[in-house]
């Protein structure tokens, strides 16, 4: 596949990822030799209409590939672009789809955004999601008054049973136990804490806010939160916070004051979401609601909280209802009430299926990317028999398919936003929402070749705290089982110390962080792809089982890649290009390119 | 292929195409015998979250395909949804990109769209497009005075020559000669005339408006139209109208006296359409501007003009300038003027590449489909040497494709918009601003092959008038020579009666009309098809060369097709559902299933 002509949206082939509208960036396609390619143009969308441009000949790499150049002016806020290549067998598309001899529509075009992008921090964060009912107890916690929605869990251990009555229990976990837990979360590498809402509600995940104006007693109150920012800000950890804006709870001062900030049903009643009649929906046409929730989104981000930004919980919902649909405003609006008190804020939208739609809009900074990414992994690597309760809702039994699968999956999906917009989205392998991955794939095996994937493929990796001890759990209740603090010899230690050599592989990485993207080799068993920047190069691969060796063909000739993860031998390329990986697996292994 | 599980958003396959929001309808996936379906849910988005839904089995069909119902909600003014089949060999995603073992997009689904349809008339309509300069001459003609800006041509027959000053040349076409051919067009058969601009400019295309106010004196002025009009209400003919709302001409008062209607540039000047001066671009950030266009939309479509719609013309740009996009919005405008004025009035945008991210959206009816139908055609059919210019200013020849090739485009295409705005949409081999098909394709055989696609495949079909005499032209200047009315010897008569014979065939035909398409064989040189409704069923056999004799497999055992355009015998198909056609081309052959 690498023998192929070759654009993504990273910075070897983009010399300005985030312009401004008006700058002019220079794009670059890598045609590597053999291809017959012999002219390259530009087409590119200027107000709605197509434009060519001749792309140059730029420089021709050592490696043998010639790499051409044209000029994309940043025109509208979302300038769409492709190439159109003539070769000795006839011209050639290539858009984000890939190579096609025939018209495809713009959906795969290539994307230069002028919107002001993700920060900076995000491209090299990695994420850890925390529960704070289930992470850690500080000593307080035991004094604290059982609220009157709530029951108290026996003990930290008790096992959590799943049930319409499960969100209800509440084990005690609370913001001054994450701090004391922070360690834990430095030693495994991570710098960001995405900890789900802590608003108060009347269950233990607090999607049913009650208000947004104070940190829930119950998790230690607003001085917890600030206890918690400077200490994890001590340890150059940053927080992100969890908001709803696509309901509240019925208990939210609001849904008795404010009737104009719900949608009521015309026979009498509230909307709710998913009809759960407890969850009214907002109904954004409210200037007050949109001033409110500005409000909300600057007032925890300033001091003395200092959020590093949101993760918008059901943000494909928020400000959708029948012929009413505001939703790209609401994440505008949003996305500048981060900017105006944290220019290095970040916002990213829960997305539970395809969020292509709503991203590169100027609102949302990226998704949790399930469709794009969750979905494929799990399909790809999903045990033999499944004892856990599908995948959000969806009939039918995951499918079990190749890895060619998984990188059209993937691909469609990539297809279909910027770049930037995959950069910034959150990949992930599970959260409080699924079965934990370990339970999805089966064994310690394969979950490592899960997380391999996920701290090398492009994007910032969020990991469901508990993940990297191995915990397991079918169903997204049993996955929010408690942190097993006090029961280390459950812990799976091979893959927490996978996990943490993953994670400082990818930290020190400037590949794995920034580089574009070449898949190399996919079948049904193997997946193989290049990470590269100007810094550093790197091959990935990644076999869900042992098979055949496995010989690869079209990479740098008579040069020998070093290892840096899965502690393989170095790797001989031949002088045609090829190699041959032996036949171990499940596996992961990363090698340096010279 | 159809021994695949089928969907579209045809009335076999959704019981009502046009509803209004709230209602529910039934959408139906039929399933050949022995493709292993046994379990089908549909998948919709409500408010931006799938939601899924089990189909039952409605009935089963005499030929042994199993259709399966679901009920379907218009919740949204789009309604996206999808099928998953539980299959023996598992699971399948039904989109109208095609059957998928793997998760794709949205992007592809099937809609249900609850906006105001396109008028019941434009789905059955055949459509001449008219250049009223060089269309026919009454006896006025000769006596009005040649404007300043204007070059007399010679004589009606002098040939066209390209260049800088082309169009200025006046041939002296008006409204009343249109009007005197009118019976040209009823033995035609087609029953709509698209007009190209009749609005005062300085240009023989008039693209270049100076004026809404008033037809062209040039062209027999305001009353003239209403001549026009009645003569062609008498004969059942509709007219549509042409407007620009992406630019005027620097002859428009209004470039003179609202500069506020125009974007000027930071450094003196105003900005244009593809930087001709003469062509300032419109602002539509002015509700002025917005007051004044929803008066002209609707006052030539009340009477004494009656016009039955508008084609927008460079729809695509229209209200896009950088950082600035109310193309939808105005779209959404003009189609409620064109509504509030003639509830069946039709909107028409102009668009040379892809628009389906502009339909579907409340605003335009359809496009003009040059992405998904001309240049695939043109592709498939080229000639072996191209004597004209590219399509559309695009470098690199046309390639020549199979068929394959045009099924993957047009399907690609149409899978991301609406069945309803894909029949609402104009299908056309060429315009005014294209070379003629007849150049493209190099011979009056695979003239009428592209013909017979045209007639035959969904959306309306639109005719360049001249393609029916055979006229050439390799550019969109010399596509614009003079109708030769009188020199009739050098009319191609067996062309103009397979065009006569093929809109006969269309208009007789439920299937051609409103029948769902069953691709049925595509290989480089042949492509088969089923159209199919309630009432009828046709076969269509399509090739560029004559071949091998083909086999055809999957249709309807024991059955005989009784010809309906081509002159082919009857054809009968085996009891192993089979059939052979034999090797004549270039050929269209049209049966009908019993």
């Amino acid at each position: 596949m690498i023998r192929r002509p070759h654009h993504d949206g990273s910075e070897l082939y983009v010399s300005d990822p985030a312009p401004e509208l008006g700058d002019t960036v220079g794009v670059f396609v890598r045609v590597p030799r053999g291809t017959g390619v012999s002219r390259v143009h530009m087409r590119w969308v200027r107000d709605g209409e197509p434009v060519f441009t001749s792309a140059v000949v730029d420089r021709r790499s050592p490696g043998g590939d010639t790499w051409w150049r044209a000029e994309l002016p940043a025109h509208n806020p979302v300038t769409r672009y492709r190439f159109l290549l003539g070769t000795t067998s006839g011209v050639r598309w290539l858009t984000a789809f890939g190579l096609t001899a025939y018209d495809v529509p713009d959906s795969t075009d290539f994307r230069l955004v002028a919107y002001p992008p993700a920060p900076a921090w995000a491209r090299d964060a990695v994420v850890y999601q925390i529960f704070p009912d289930r992470y850690a107890r500080s000593p307080a916690a035991d004094l604290r008054e059982t609220p009157e929605w709530a029951v108290r869990a026996s003990s930290w251990d008790e096992p959590v049973v799943p049930g319409p009555d499960a969100t209800r229990v509440v084990y005690g976990g609370d913001l001054d136990g994450v701090a004391r837990r922070l360690d834990h979360v430095t030693a495994l590498g991570a710098d960001t804490v995405y900890l789900t809402p802590f608003f108060p509600a009347r269950s233990n995940h607090r999607y049913d806010a009650a208000g947004f104006d104070r940190v829930d007693p119950l998790l230690g109150g607003d001085r917890a939160l600030e206890r918690l920012s400077s200490a994890a800000r001590e340890r150059g950890i940053r927080l992100i916070g969890d908001l709803t804006t696509n309901h509240t709870g019925d208990a939210h001062p609001w849904f008795a004051s404010r009737p104009d900030f719900y949608y009521a049903k015309p026979d009498g009643g509230h909307v709710s979401w998913l009809d759960v009649p407890s969850l009214p929906k907002l109904n954004w046409s409210s200037p007050e609601l949109r001033r409110e929730f500005r409000g909300i989104a600057r007032r925890w981000l300033a001091e003395p909280y200092g959020l590093s930004g949101w993760r918008i919980d059901v943000a494909n919902m928020t400000a959708r209802f029948g012929a009413d649909d505001w939703n790209h405003e609401v994440a505008a609006l949003l996305c500048r009430a981060v900017g105006e008190t944290r220019p290095d804020g970040l916002l990213i939208a829960e997305h539970g299926h395809d969020a292509t739609g709503d991203l590169d809009r100027g609102g949302w900074h990226g998704t949790m990317n399930y469709a794009g990414f969750t979905r494929p992994v799990w399909c790809w690597l999903r045990a033999d028999t499944v004892p856990f309760d599908g995948f959000l809702g969806r009939p039918e039994d995951l499918p079990r398919l190749g890895a060619d699968a998984l990188v059209a999956t993937m691909s469609a999906f990539a297809a279909q936003m910027s770049w930037r917009s995959w950069s910034a989205s959150w990949q992930l392998l599970g959260s409080h929402d699924t079965a934990r991955i370990r339970t999805v794939v089966g064994d310690a095996a394969r979950q490592q070749v899960a997380a391999g994937l996920l701290f090398t493929l492009p994007g910032t990796p969020m990991v469901f705290a508990g993940d990297e001890l191995g915990l397991t759990g079918g169903g997204n209740e049993s996955a929010r089982a408690p942190m097993p603090w006090n029961r280390p010899e459950t812990w799976d230690t091979a893959t927490l110390s996978s996990y943490r050599a993953l994670i400082a592989l990818r930290r020190s990485s400037p590949a794995l962080t920034r580089g574009g993207l070449r898949w190399v080799h996919a079948d049904g068993d193997s997946l193989v792809f290049l990470r590269e920047c100007a810094d550093q190069s790197v091959l990935v691969l990644a076999r869900r089982a042992a098979g055949e060796p496995l010989r690869l063909t079209g990479l740098p000739p008579d040069t020998t890649l070093e290892s840096l993860y899965g502690g393989a031998p170095p790797l001989h390329i031949e002088s045609d290009g090829s190699t041959v990986i032996d036949e171990s697996g499940p596996a992961v292994l990363v090698w340096a390119l010279p």
